[in-house]
């Protein structure tokens, strides 16, 4: 897809910008790993706060952290702390809290919540320095992805992801930093190639004509595929359900069927790319169809059409696997003659109590 | 319903026997709390293991044991185990693994992994003491639900549930074991209501006519709102979606339509029935039905239908919120077409690796 080419959505634009967002995020992040490092001293766990998109993110912390820092993770549930009102022992517990606008209330009551139970905190936002949630905070990595106009978030997700490896990185994990800076290249290639016009186009057509899609993915890239799943709910209305490889596995297979196809998302290496092609053959075998994201040649093989992923590292190839699952959103949105910069019900900052 | 009414599949004749499954349960667990406050003596948090159903089991002890027992707890993701092979820290922490048959490998070898990780280990499992999971734990819980020969699990997961209210007590949670010992009659009594027979025959002439739909519950209840999306999803191919009360006004609530209901689970008492009630009016005002289960005269009072919940405390009221659902996916599915005891794609057991 040329770099200036597609809609004129702010979705779009948006999707555009995000190489430059990363890049700033990274520049500005990297360099305070020692302090988060300081923060995290003596903890042993960490708690995630955070929602919709945010906790999709989470997922990803939540994975990348105990596959490479070795620490147990939790994802928190808010009503815990704003409707239960609960006391619970958090003692030796760093709690990150994730919010783009850093304006949500029930984060930022959740986040004072756990301060109040022992946690040490830590936010994560784009909406910097002096918002409720940073200032609620003990330490804040302020992400740079600039304004974002459009309702569906994309460059404040992907930051986010971005702020996370960064934790990860100041959490111990025996990781490359080098890796993570040369993201925001892959991300602008990933934008840059025109490879998969032809394959967005069929991608967007087969799900024009349908009411339901699964999304799935394992490990890592499972948050790709629930943040896909959420877009394409709220975007494009889709009966889109988010779903993890084996619990696809442990039941809800029947559901995917000639209408209701599977996208599967992966990184091109890692151990779980042969599970997750496992996945894709068995979708297809059984009569449906199954799109790829990502996964190289392996998942190509088996996929009714594939979109290409980035040249990632499995660690940070969500960063980058979820930029094809924004055009697609995108493209079909405006197929489907919504408005991608305002679904229906939606408004920027949310609150939910 | 009347107590032998209802169709003849197994399923159904399975829903019939919670009561007696639970008493057995409950009966055969609640003496044993000593034991596993024994086991759990220095621990400060919870991690749970489980897939599918298990898993949403294990969502009812999360929210439990926070909210009355004060720890933190985590739902683990067996990937890191059995395919990262990561090393967690997890001294100090209670693993308690779930499954049904006790013979699902991915589970047994993630308890087995937390153990070698630090944690201690507990099992709740309906296969005995002599299967593979129990074997692999410190203590077994076995839930007493007898044989299940159906697909969709019923009376297995209402007795996981009621284990895990014995974890949440011998964990220390100020809550009245009296309370537990009367669940049994409350489903009993949920059974035998001949009331809901009209309210079930107009949800499922709903239901029968889409294609998606959205389960929703707050809390406790939001268990019960999982695996009721994961039934209809198994068992009769809807595109159930199964979201939280503050994700859905956080984004999907655009997924929901006139031609894509929501069904809204609630207690008929405690601190979450104000917002579910005020997410049903939401759906109904945006012009969708809302189809309630529990939640008494307040959601009632905002629903297109509401099947009746269980005379419950709001802890307990999950194990008796899904038997509507269960009696509500059996009879879809029979209207459907299709077997509830055995739909396409699944077996009872399920090796995810």
């Amino acid at each position: 897809m040329a770099r200036n080419a597609g809609g004129s959505s702010l979705m779009r634009q948006e999707i555009g910008q995000q190489p430059a967002a990363l890049r700033a995020t990274i520049e500005a992040l990297l360099p305070r790993r020692a302090e988060v490092s300081a923060l995290a001293a003596g903890t042993r766990a960490v708690l995630f706060i955070g929602r919709g998109t945010s906790d999709n993110a989470a997922v990803y912390g939540s994975y990348l952290i105990q596959a490479h820092a070795g620490r147990l993770t939790a994802l928190a549930a808010p009503s815990i702390a704003t409707t239960y009102r609960a006391r619970v022992d958090l003692d030796g517990v760093l709690a990150v809290a994730l919010s783009q606008s850093g304006r949500t209330e029930e984060i930022v009551e959740t986040l004072e919540w756990a301060s109040a139970c022992g946690a040490r905190t830590l936010a994560i936002t784009n909406g910097g320095e002096s918002s409720p949630l940073a200032l609620a905070a003990s330490v804040a990595l302020c992400t740079q992805a600039g304004v974002e106009r459009a309702v569906p978030a994309t460059k404040t997700f992907t930051t986010q992801l971005a702020a996370l490896a960064v934790l990860a990185l100041a959490l111990g994990a025996p990781l490359d930093p080098g890796e993570l800076r040369a993201v925001p290249d892959a991300v602008e290639s990933l934008l840059a190639g025109p490879a998969d016009v032809a394959g967005l186009e069929r991608v967007v057509g087969a799900l024009a004509k349908v009411r339901g899609v699964v999304v799935s993915g394992r490990g890592m890239a499972y948050a790709a595929a629930l943040e896909l799943a959420i877009k394409l709910k709220e975007a494009c209305y889709l009966h889109a359900m988010g779903l993890s490889y084996a619990d696809l596995l442990h039941g809800p297979i029947a559901v995917v069927d000639a209408e209701t196809p599977a996208i599967v998302v992966a990184a091109d290496s890692g151990p779980t790319l042969a599970g997750t092609v496992d996945l894709a053959r068995r979708v297809t075998e059984a009569g449906a169809r199954a799109f790829g994201i990502g996964g190289g040649a392996a998942l190509a093989a088996v996929c009714t059409t594939t979109l290409a992923g980035p040249a990632l590292p499995e660690w940070l190839a969500p960063i980058g696997l979820i930029v094809p699952g924004q055009l697609l959103t995108e493209a079909l949105a405006r197929r489907l003659g919504i408005n991608p910069d305002s679904p229906r019900g939606l408004s920027k900052v949310t609150q939910t109590d």
